[in-house]
C-alpha cells in the first residue's frame, strides 16, 4: 500500500496543529550540547525523544556513550526490505547573546508562518519534520522499508561520543540508504541536494603573560602584551590573498572533478541577494575564486572568539594579563583532520611572541570533508522528488557547512549518503533569532515521506 | 615656626588612627571618572573632599568643569610667601574584573599594614597622605606658604573637564612649585624624583562584517570575519621588533639629553625582580634598547581589549558580526597627541579588509610628554629631603606612565612641577587588589611636610 501526495498533504493538514505542538515541546529543552551546564538538559530532551518514537510505532531506546546518549529507533518493514538510517542531532549551539533574541531562546514562539527558538531549525525542526513523515507512513500502513533512526547529541561539539561509539554499532546500523535532513535550500529557494560537506577542526588557546593586569604607562615598553600577541597569531593565521597561513594544514587536498566544479560554479551566486540576507559583501575566503568554490571546494580557518583584557565602558589603559583566541576550521576531502591540528598547533607555538606563553585549553577534531557522486540513481530519485515539491528545479550543492558524523555514519552503516533539507538563510542558525517556518517544516515532511516511498517501491522492484 | 622631622613624626603616631579612617572613608565611594554610571558617585566624592578641606583650614569650593568638577582649596600663608600648588585626582580605575578581588573594591580592607580598595593607592593614598601634612603644618601653625589644592575627577580617563578649563584659571593657580604625588618608587624601594613623564593618546574603534554573527560553515569562505579584521588591524600596529608601524606616529621625537639617557641607563633595572612582580618577562616593546629607555624614552601603542565573537564555554563555530578593540598609546616629548591620533586613524582606515567597515567609536588625547631639567635647585632639595627618609639613595626616573593634565598645570601654572610618590609594584594599581601601606602613607606625609617646610624657607631666606 502506498499513499499519494494527495493523502499526505491532507495528512499534514489535519494533524498540523498536533505536530507543531509537538515540536515546540521538543525546543523547549536548552539542550546546548556544548555547555556542560547542560547536560541534564540534553539527558532529558533525549530521553522525551525516546519516548516520543517509542509513541509513533519505534522500537525506541537510549544507546550510551562515553558522553551524550544517542537516541535510537528502529521500525522493521517487510522481509528482506530495504533499510532507511535517518541521521539527526538533538543538542544545539550555544543562545548567547541572549539580549539579541526577540523572544527567549527556549520558549518557542511564532511570528505569523514563522516559529522562533533555538533549535528551531538546526536540527530540531528539521529532524521532527522527518520523524513526523514515518509517522504517517506507518499509520497508513505505507511504510514497507525498514527504518533506523538516529539522533545524536553533540553535533554542534564535534560528535565525539557517537563517533567513538560508531565501531561497535556496525551490524545494529547497517543500511542502504542514509537519509540526513541537516541542510538547507540554495539562496534563491531551490530545493537542494547536498554533493559535499566540509570538515571541522577546533582548537581554542589561551596567551598568558603577565600574572594580572598591568598598567600601560608603568608597563609599556617592558610587559609583553598577550591581546597584541594574540592579534598577531590570529593575523598569522592567513595570507595577504585570503589563503591559509599554516604549513601543512592544507596538505592531501584531492583535486575535485572537472565536472563537479563546473556543476557548481553553474549555480548562480547572487551577490546582491547575499548582502541583503547578511549585511555584508561576500568578501571572504581566498581571492580570485569564485564564491561557490571558496565555500564547497575550498578549506578555512576562522576566529570564533578572541577575548582579552577590558571590554567595558570607557577606556582602561591595562596590559592584559591574557588572552583568548576560539579557532576553527572547515576541512574539504583530502585534508586529515588530526594532522590540521598538529600543523596548527605547530604554527602557533613557532609564532608565539617573547615572554608569552601559549597554552591549547582544547582541540578537537571531526569527521573529514567529503563528497559524494552526482551519477548515483540515489541522486536522480531525489530530484524527481524535489521536482514535484517545488516550482524551482533543485540543484546539487557543495555545501560549506559540517555534519561531522556523516563521514562516519557512511563508513559505519555502509549506506549512501542522501542529504537534503529545507533550511534557508533567513532561519539564522547559530545566531540570535533563530526559526523556521511552518511551510519549511511541510516541505521536510513530504520530501521524506515521498522520498522513502518512491525509493522503496523502485528499490522492491528491484528485487 | 617650623616643625621638626621628629615634631612630625609624633604627630603622624597621634593622628594616624584618624587618618586612617578618613581614609578608608575617601575609598568607599566608587568614583570610576570614566563609566558615565558612576558620575553620581564621582560628585559625592569630590563634595566629600571640599568638606574636608574645609575642615581642615582650606578656603575650599568645587569648580565646575563642562564635565567632572574639580575640588580647589586655598590658604593663603604669609604676605610674599612663595606658592605651592598640588596636584591630584579623585577618580580611580574601573575596578573590573571583579571576581579577582579578595575584598571587594570599594570596602577598605585591611591585611596587616595595607589597605585593599580601588584607588587605595592611585591616586587617593597618595593625595590624601600629601593633605594629612598640610593639615599637620597648619595645625602647628608651621605653614608659611600660600597652598593651592587641585584635585580632578577625569585623571584616569583624559583629563578633559580640567584640560578645557584651565586656561581660565590662570589667575587662581598662579603658583611657584607644583607637586605632584601620584608616581612610585624604584623597584628596589629608592625613593624617586620623576624626571619626565609621557602622554596619553587612546582610541575605541568597532569592526562591522555581517549584521548578526554567522555559521562559520556556510559562511567561511564568503563573508569577511571582523575578528580576523581586528587581529590584523591590532598586529599591524607594530614592526618585526616590537617597534610602532604607524606612520607619522613618531613625528617629531625630541632627542632626549645624552646626560638623562646616562641617567637613566645608570639606574639598575633587574629583570629577575620584574618577572618576579609581574609574572613575566621584560620583553616587551622595542628590541635592541634598555628596559629604562623602552619606558621613559620611546612611546607605545597598547591593545588594552580586543573583544569579539564566543567567549563562552566549549565552542561556537561562527563568524562574529562585530570586534572592537580600546587602544591607547603613550607619547614621549615632541610627538603631538592630536596628530598621532590623526596618523593611527589613517593608518587603520587605510587597512581595513575588505567587506568590514571600521567605526571609531572615540578617541581622545590628554597632555603631551615631557621631561624635566636633572639640574634645578628644586630638584637638589627634593633628594636633601628623600635622603633623611630612606636608607637609600634617591634615584631620578623618566617614567613611562602619565599624568595627563600636569604639562598642562605647569603651563597655566607658571610653576615648576616636583614629582614624588611613593607607590610600588605591589600596589597593583589600575588591578585588582589594589592597596597602599600605612608605611607608604606615612612616607608620602613626611616627605611632602618637610619638602614645604624646607623650600619654603629656604625661598623666604631668598626674598
Amino acid at each position: 500500500m502506498q499513499r499519494t501526495r494527495e493523502d499526505l498533504e491532507r495528512h499534514f493538514r489535519e494533524n498540523s496543529e498536533r505536530y507543531m505542538r509537538q515540536w515546540m515541546e521538543l525546543l523547549r529543552f536548552p539542550s546546548v550540547g556544548g555547555d556542560p551546564a547542560h547536560d541534564a538538559d540534553c539527558e532529558a530532551c533525549a530521553e522525551w525523544l525516546r519516548r516520543h518514537l517509542s509513541g509513533i510505532g519505534f522500537e525506541a531506546r537510549l544507546l550510551p556513550t562515553d558522553s551524550k546518549p544517542v537516541v535510537y529507533g528502529e521500525r522493521t518493514g517487510r522481509a528482506g526490505a530495504p533499510i532507511v538510517l535517518l541521521y539527526g542531532h538533538y543538542d544545539v549551539q550555544p543562545a548567547d547573546p541572549l539580549d539579541a533574541w526577540r523572544h527567549p531562546p527556549f520558549e518557542p514562539a511564532w511570528e505569523g508562518d514563522r516559529l522562533y527558538a533555538r533549535g528551531a531549525q538546526d536540527n530540531k525542526g528539521q529532524l521532527f519534520a522527518a520523524l513526523k513523515a514515518f509517522e504517517a507512513l506507518m499509520a497508513a500502513e505505507a511504510l514497507e522499508a525498514t527504518v533506523k533512526i538516529v539522533l545524536e547529541g553533540e553535533e554542534e561539539s564535534g560528535s565525539g561520543g557517537i563517533s567513538r561509539a560508531l565501531p561497535a554499532w556496525k551490524d545494529l546500523l547497517a543500511a542502504d540508504v542514509l537519509m540526513v535532513a541537516d541542510t538547507g535550500m540554495a539562496s534563491n529557494g531551490a530545493p537542494t541536494i547536498v554533493m559535499g560537506l566540509r570538515g571541522v577542526v577546533f582548537m581554542n588557546i589561551a596567551l598568558r603573560g603577565p600574572h594580572r593586569d598591568l598598567h600601560s604607562g608603568v608597563h609599556g615598553g617592558l610587559a609583553p602584551n598577550p591581546a597584541q600577541a594574540a592579534a598577531e597569531l590570529a593575523a598569522g593565521l592567513h595570507t595577504a590573498d585570503g589563503g591559509i597561513a599554516v604549513e601543512g594544514f592544507l596538505d592531501g587536498i584531492e583535486e575535485p572533478a572537472a565536472s563537479a566544479v563546473e556543476t557548481a560554479t553553474q549555480t548562480p551566486f547572487d551577490p546582491v541577494l547575499y548582502r541583503e540576507r547578511t549585511g555584508c559583501e561576500p568578501a571572504g575566503g581566498e581571492r580570485g575564486l569564485p564564491p561557490q568554490l571558496r565555500v564547497g571546494f575550498r578549506p578555512t580557518l576562522e576566529v570564533n572568539g578572541i577575548h582579552a583584557g577590558y571590554g567595558g565602558a570607557g577606556s582602561k589603559t591595562i596590559i592584559p594579563a591574557s588572552a583568548e583566541i576560539k579557532l576553527s576550521g572547515r576541512l574539504v576531502p583530502g585534508q586529515d583532520p588530526e594532522r590540521c591540528l598538529e600543523a596548527l598547533a605547530r604554527h602557533l607555538e613557532a609564532r608565539v611572541p617573547d615572554g608569552v606563553r601559549l597554552e591549547i585549553l582544547n582541540r578537537g577534531a571531526a569527521g573529514p570533508g567529503f563528497r559524494l557522486d552526482p551519477s548515483s540513481p540515489l541522486v536522480a530519485q531525489a530530484r524527481n522528488v524535489l521536482d514535484g515539491l517545488s516550482e524551482q528545479s533543485p540543484v546539487l550543492h557543495w555545501e560549506g557547512a559540517s555534519i561531522p558524523v556523516v563521514a562516519a555514519l557512511r563508513t559505519t552503516s555502509g549506506a549512501e549518503p542522501l542529504l537534503v533539507g529545507f533550511g534557508s538563510e533567513a532561519d539564522n542558525i547559530h545566531a540570535p533569532n533563530e526559526s523556521f517556518s511552518r511551510e519549511q517544516f511541510r516541505l521536510g515532511f513530504l520530501y521524506t515521506a515521498l522520498m522513502v516511498r518512491q525509493w522503496t517501491s523502485e528499490a522492491g522492484t528491484g528485487t
